[in-house]
């Protein structure tokens, strides 16, 4: 980047006010409108997102059944049955889960049906007795106590009634999202089409994992890790690689990914000291910036942009910075473009497991990782905060919201977090 | 089903006692091995498992470098620096990016040279000043306070020391270790492969989506569920079809699976009604029964088998009972094949949100959906807790563990809970 010499005209274009985060997520929450509706079978739609309301097409269960394995009978049959003079019922053996099923077969009076767990009872019956209480004696069984009528019974419709909204348009389908749609018979789902979001990385000093590192080089990182995350919310990554520290490459290559991508992502060149690189980049594509440096660290200067109703959403460089900025800003563009309805960051408190005792002027966004003691979220600080730091990044699930001129944190302080999800058995 | 009829020694055979879940877990743990390793490059290496420690190869950042944008001075030569009585600097042009990288150009006394965010330092400067805090006089810089040795001053392998463990075996390797991997230039990683787990559902009165209803027939959901989140933890689910009420269809069926697939889930077919249909199946495979019958509800019939070191976990066929034990069963069983080290279930406790006012004398596992308020995790009842009510399971992400014999529950009572890990952006 040594080829730049800064000019003083320059540092003052790249010192706009900044905006606040509530207000840059504003901006770009007006752009993230789903990118296309389509159809997908159940088999495929895990992590897919709903574009309509799911209502079922049929009860659930969808007959009169059996929770559990006995005999069918009808309660007013087995009122006066005591143990001193017990009922006996005839098993009727024409009554089967095909006769059930059709109700073509009346149970009729001091008869009995044998029945298992999720068996249709036959018309006539209004209780199932379990098949540990009765004693069967060859083509009858005795009953020895009464059961008020609808006991162990369960009516059409008691689980998922017909035409009832199952699930709604811009949730997430997750497992049970599919094993319930399977039980409705719904093969297929209409759902919005995945996001294609293009990741960029702009600096000189960035070279790809595959190639040889020169000296003053460091392999690209920031791509990797917010590729990860776009596939983990269930959107579609472009890893459109690096671009050297210069306003027409950037340019060029932010204006080839627009061809495909819904979505653009970059990192670096957005500092003071870039002196605008990817600014001036997007000015000569005629794209609208929507805020340029956002009132909180990391990642200050991080700016939004909008061409052709395409968000441009551009971080810092340093890894911290941009994990942070890409939670913050990018996840909820992703979000409202996958056509989820939800407010896409889950903001809660967690109480502070170490001390924090540095203080700052400005908003600071600290990494942590948060478990739970006890039923009371906490969390842990990463080690070290810099914005350079790509450790305090790993296994980070939380960014620990500080105001502005915060006195000093001690350990036990209840502090405001975003969580980030994961859907991993638990790292150490 | 009714073509079977009771038989009292059938019956008997099918109450062993019931053990506890966790013996039945301990049970499983002891044949949830790691089913071989591999290597894959880390563009899609998203949800695997490392089967070895990652060291570092390189420190990171890999030279000393700056942390901001400015000049890189000698602090010794702006010791004495006042507005009053400015030190003048001259900037050394030789020294560029490459040059600090190949530290070939040492810093002179009185110099300055530029640099920026991430690059390195030359050899001679050992603190940075920020490039708003100096006067530019052509080739000149004018500074006018001092600055301690080492401020502004990243050094090599600060983030993470060459050599160091960055990311341990038998961790799942999520965003974040993805984008470390590629900070260390490290491209391929170990992995262990992923079981491939089959999934069978039995019972006459199931019929694939695909298929019509006939009278006493639901869609099979259990296969589906459970596919989906052997798909969302990182392993391969096989989707093995339904089996009717058939000993030696069933038989086959899971002798066919095992021939390929690292783990058996059936579901169905474990009842006491259902008169040992998989238990007499498995049996004839010459199966080695781990445990039938676990003290818990939903799911009691559980039964957990072996058959050539591989496992065979079969759940009744119940949705929320399939839900309750697929998760407290097969989950640490494909943990464990997929070599994840950590303690596969996430126990903590939670407040209740609402009433549970039923009484059992069993323990009872709830189905719930947490949420955070202010911090303090709580947790929702599902409406219905019968075991075959498939609603109970939606958003479900927690299990509520109800120690047999408990009191009513009020909402406010803090309880114990295992946790369903989501990668998904909050659903409603």
């Amino acid at each position: 980047m040594n080829s730049f010499v800064p000019q003083e005209a320059a540092l003052k274009t790249n010192s706009p006010q900044p905006v606040h985060l509530e207000t840059a997520v504003e901006m770009i929450l007006q752009y993230a409108q789903p990118v296309g509706t389509g159809k997908i079978g159940i088999r495929s739609a895990l992590g897919r997102v709903l574009s309509e309301d799911i209502h079922a097409p049929v009860n659930l269960p969808p007959f009169n059944r059996s929770p559990l394995d006995g005999y069918a009978v009808r309660s007013e049959d087995i009122a006066g049955a005591t143990t001193d003079s017990p009922v006996l019922l005839e098993i009727n053996k024409e009554i089967t889960t095909e006769s059930n099923g059709n109700g073509k077969v009346e149970l009729g009076k001091n008869q009995a049906a044998i029945v298992m767990t999720g068996t249709p009872l036959p018309p006539g019956a209004d209780v199932v007795i379990k098949l540990e209480d009765v004693r069967k004696i060859e083509q009858k069984i005795e009953v020895v106590s009464p059961l008020p009528a609808y006991s162990n019974y369960c009516f059409a419709g008691e689980d998922i009634r017909q035409g009832e909204r199952v699930l709604s348009k811009g949730t997430v389908i997750d497992p049970s999202s599919v094993g319930i749609l399977a039980a409705l018979g719904i093969s297929v789902v209409p759902v919005y089409r995945r996001p294609k979001v293009a990741i960029i990385s702009n600096g000189d000093e960035l070279v790809e994992i595959d190639k040889q590192l020169k000296p003053g080089q460091i392999f690209d990182s920031n791509s990797y890790t917010i590729a990860s995350y776009v596939r983990q919310v269930g959107a579609r990554p472009i890893m459109a690689g690096t671009v050297g520290d210069n306003t027409e490459l950037i340019a060029r290559r932010i204006s080839e990914m627009l061809k495909s991508a819904d979505m653009i992502i970059t990192t670096g060149g957005v500092s003071v000291g870039d002196f605008d690189l990817v600014r001036n980049a997007l000015l000569s594509q005629g794209v609208k910036i929507l805020f340029h440096r956002i009132a909180m660290r990391p990642g200050t200067p991080a700016l939004g942009a909008v061409k052709n109703g395409k968000l441009i959403i551009c971080l810092s460089g340093n890894q911290a910075a941009a994990f942070a900025t890409f939670h913050l800003l990018a996840i909820p563009a992703i979000a409202g473009l996958m056509g989820i309805t939800r407010p896409p960051l889950t903001i809660t408190t967690a109480v502070l497991h170490d001390n924090y005792l540095k203080t700052s002027t400005q908003r600071n966004f600290l990494r942590g990782r948060t478990f739970f003691d006890e039923g009371v979220l906490k969390v842990k600080l990463a080690e070290k905060q810099n914005p350079g730091i790509i450790r305090s990044t790993l296994y980070c699930d939380a960014l620990i919201d500080v105001p502005a001129d915060s006195a000093p944190l001690q350990a036990g302080t209840r502090v405001k977090i975003v969580l980030i999800p994961s859907p991993w058995l638990q790292q150490n």
